[in-house]
């Protein structure tokens, strides 16, 4: 047996409260070793002389490893376990705190048992379940559409009028100006219901010099170009109306120059109360040589000082504002990696203060178990999964076997709940579409979609996807929305009524492959949801079904 | 390679601060599988286009793993980083959060690299210098000295006169009481120094009808037979002014039946404003069937409800009011992994408000990673490392090799401010006294204590090993301390002094074995001392040196 692959630890993603009387286990072994797996377990204080025992199942396989799982309803909460394993010569081992041994004493266990060592319902991560039905709709504001100041009807461009530079569809830069606003957004939520959108989560949208808005001057003031805090209480109110929900994006990392704090540092130096709200090596902020941090090379945006506790008192006040005042279900988080773990715990407390509804989803790119265990964020930005689709439909690294492991994988990197509320994108501001990446092809583009939607979690479409918007980076994923007819938009929508089943929803989820056909089935309540992605440039033809190049089928069965 | 051996996560135990511009990397693979491996950074934003490398040392081998590491002092808190690995046959790997591959792409490695995104200085754990240096004596109140209620210095024990009801130095029972006090203690604090101790350790002095007191029911009170708080007041101003720490012992997990909020529910049930304090499943607590959590199996012991916020502020109010008042220098948490991390993070901000040199030291048997990342404990009391002890001198389950395997391993759970705040004992008042399980060897005893003040962190050393005190499991192990003239005590002596060279805290550490002998080596500013343990029954002759038969030798080189 390969003992080096053998992993778990107590009180971590290995062993977690599912619920507050419900505990899962996993173990980690090699690939294809293990012949069976049993938990052995008991009452903490009465481990060493009563103990049960219960067979786990392999849930999911990756490249390296198995992955065995089970859960048990607790009676008691105090939970200690060891594991029995055989491995494929018959022989057996147990594998406690000490390793894989042949022999164990379970007299002196309470040294080396693993433990779930009570289930304090406080520190139970819950899961919010609207994440796990949303369809989330992510717009770029200035891009989508423009309303009239007067709130009129009209989506056509005005040239010229605000701070637009750019006519309405033209190739965007850095510094262009179309004129998408909050009403424009508000003109379309029939559209985007009919899509199945069901959520809204906006780039930023308060006062900024910058089209993206992520150099933020003002948090209390929706930008004048957008339409001000009236034009959002329109779109609000619109999305309420419609029992759609609206997230808003927090960047809490940083704030502009010209925020009124950041300015009066550069007056007054040290002697500005608010020299500490910032990262600042010496008196006075200069840019050459740039003695403050800021957010990645951009002397322009000052990075907060989220250590001070006035920083965090402010910028949890604006947090709980825009819940308080507009009711939004929630916050994106901006590079919320570069953020204290110690600020995200305060902002959890103070944001779930509205109801455990209301949901934090981090724009994290990397393993993130560290924030998803229950006292930060409920969700990230998918970025891994997107990454194992660009590896599948784009850079041709995955192979169909090779999809299902990586995204079992993925589901072993955190906790079930956590997965279960995962934003999962394909595409965003911040990297190429995916319909450029992957030539323009519109089945691809439509498998992967499909993909996403049978992930556990949340499914985000990045808006124009489904007309579908080419673009590659930043600026160039931002174009503008060209408004007409789509033949796309209509097998977008038909795709997206899939999320309507229980089974894409709260469903188990199983990855697997068959003559390079990458197989997702999602199953709740004996409803079955079975997608079948042929990602080659030949029809195939798997089980008696016949699937195109680069198609997909769903099959749902109650 | 075994691709299976490796391991890193971003900000884990693997990545973390190990100061405010000191990222410590670790990487974990197969025993001897690795001829070199370097850390490929640079700063995240500009990681695709611009990086270093740096080679990795091997800082520790266990059973089954090498552990690499390196320190980098970061000019910019954001960092990327892969390894790039070389194997015994000359093949190289790039290892990312996609795993080990033979090349990688770092025009993508923004998806995939691993990372330390900013080190906020309110995540890195500190590292409380003291307790590196503290060689803690843990006293069970009631059998380690009596001083006459007159404050007299008599310690005779008065039979009879309050609770007591045996004679000091009788077999105790789980009812009896000795009658020893905190009077008492104070009448020994020159002893104690000049044993080498500076830091006492006192299990529970609040009011409760038991020996133990760990069934509290009144937190303001010391119990009146150790003397009240007066008494207290005098053992606390006897510390100060030898300059020794104290800390007491914090029973947060559950408290007396007796406690007047429990009683209210007795009386009230859910009428009583205390019902949810504790955790009832009913309306009035009843003992059979039992329907309210206790601590172990104990009725008399309900469990507070750590869920409640009334329960946090009241429990938190106990662990200030004992600093606020009297000065002590931290707590030891009963029965800690049962309480919530919930409750843990609210009680350490609100002792470190008295000072970042107030310790919380929880009492985990278990892996307590989750609880020692920086925001909940200091330190643990090393349970672990006292079952290494036990397999090495009693069990005979490690040989020298083995143990320092052991110990390798028992580093590489927790981060490195952790390690050199660890409570390292071989015995305390729940076990059985390690003299008594080594077969009452006073060599195998003061081995067993020079490797306990060998390993990073404080030593503790259990009330009467010095004298040295026998016994088997509670309530053996808690038995009179016998006032005489003990030979073994200047050994004892002698050994701890070794406690006041900087080599043996804030040294570097490195376990070695060679002829079956085990070798600890601990380095400081030019300075290093190295422990030879022969725990055979034969003398050993290593390096010219000879060492008897489970004796050990001491070596320090300036």
């Amino acid at each position: 047996m390969n003992k080096q692959a053998l992993l778990h630890k107590s009180d971590s993603l290995y062993s977690f409260a599912a619920g507050e009387d419900c505990a899962e286990l996993r173990l980690r072994a090699a690939r294809g070793e293990l012949t069976s797996v049993y938990l052995v377990y008991g009452t903490k204080h009465r481990f060493c002389v009563e103990r049960k025992s219960i067979p786990m199942a392999l849930v999911a396989t990756d490249e390296l490893f198995d992955y065995f799982a089970v859960r048990l309803t607790l009676a008691d909460k105090r939970l200690a376990y060891v594991f029995y394993l055989t491995d494929a010569d018959g022989k057996h081992y147990y594998y406690s705190e000490d390793g894989a041994t042949e022999e164990y004493d379970f007299s002196l266990a309470f040294y080396n048992f693993f433990q779930l060592a009570y289930v304090n319902p406080n520190d139970v991560m819950p899961k919010v379940d609207w994440l796990s039905d949303a369809v989330v709709y992510q717009i770029f504001v200035d891009r989508f559409n423009r309303a009239e100041p007067n709130g009129g009807a009209s989506s056509k461009p005005a040239v010229g009028s605000g701070c637009i530079n750019m006519k309405w569809g033209e190739k965007p830069t850095p510094k262009s100006f179309a004129g998408g606003n909050l009403d424009g957004i508000t003109q379309k939520l029939d559209y985007l219901r009919d899509l199945g959108v069901n959520t809204l989560y906006l780039t930023p949208i308060f006062t900024s010099v910058s089209n993206h808005k992520y150099d933020i001057s003002d948090y209390y003031n929706v930008d004048p170009h957008f339409g001000g805090n009236e034009a959002f209480r329109r779109l609000s109110d619109g999305c309420r109306a419609r029992g759609m929900r609206i997230i808003l994006d927090a960047v809490f990392n940083h704030c502009s120059e010209n925020i009124a704090q950041f300015r009066d540092v550069c007056k007054s130096g040290k002697k500005s109360k608010y020299h500490d709200w910032f990262v600042i090596r010496g008196d006075k902020p200069t840019k050459r040589p740039l003695n403050y941090d800021v957010f990645a090379e951009c002397s322009y945006m000052p990075k907060w000082n989220t250590a001070n506790p006035e920083v965090i008192e402010y910028l949890c006040g604006i947090g709980e504002y825009w819940i308080k005042e507009y009711g939004i279900d929630g916050w994106r988080l901006d590079v919320s990696d570069e953020v204290s773990h110690e600020f995200w715990r305060a902002f959890r407390k103070r944001i779930k203060a509205f109801g455990a509804d209301k949901v934090l989803i981090g724009e994290n790119w990397h393993d993130s178990r560290s924030y998803l265990m229950g006292d930060q964020f409920d969700s990230i930005m998918n970025y891994a999964f997107t990454k194992a689709e660009l590896d599948f439909f784009v850079y041709g690294k995955l192979d169909a076997k090779g999809l299902c492991e990586r995204l079992n994988g993925l589901l072993m990197r955190n906790i079930t709940q956590a997965n279960y509320m995962m934003l999962n994108l394909i595409d965003c501001h911040d990297t190429h579409r995916f319909f450029t990446l992957c030539g323009k092809n519109e089945e691809k583009l439509l498998s992967a979609l499909a993909v996403n939607m049978f992930m556990p979690g949340a499914t985000m479409v990045y808006y124009g996807t489904e007309i579908p918007l080419e673009g590659g980076y930043d600026p160039d994923s931002r174009r503008c929305f060209i408004w007409g007819d789509h033949p796309f938009t209509d097998r977008v929508r038909e795709l997206l009524r899939y999320k309507k089943l229980e089974a894409l929803c709260a469903g188990d989820v199983r990855f697997d492959s068959e003559d390079d056909v990458f197989i997702v089935e999602r199953k709740a309540d004996g409803q079955t949801a079975t997608l079948y992605v042929n990602n080659t440039d030949k029809e195939k033809t798997l089980f008696g079904m016949t699937i195109g190049a680069y198609g997909h089928k769903i099959i749902v069965e109650k």
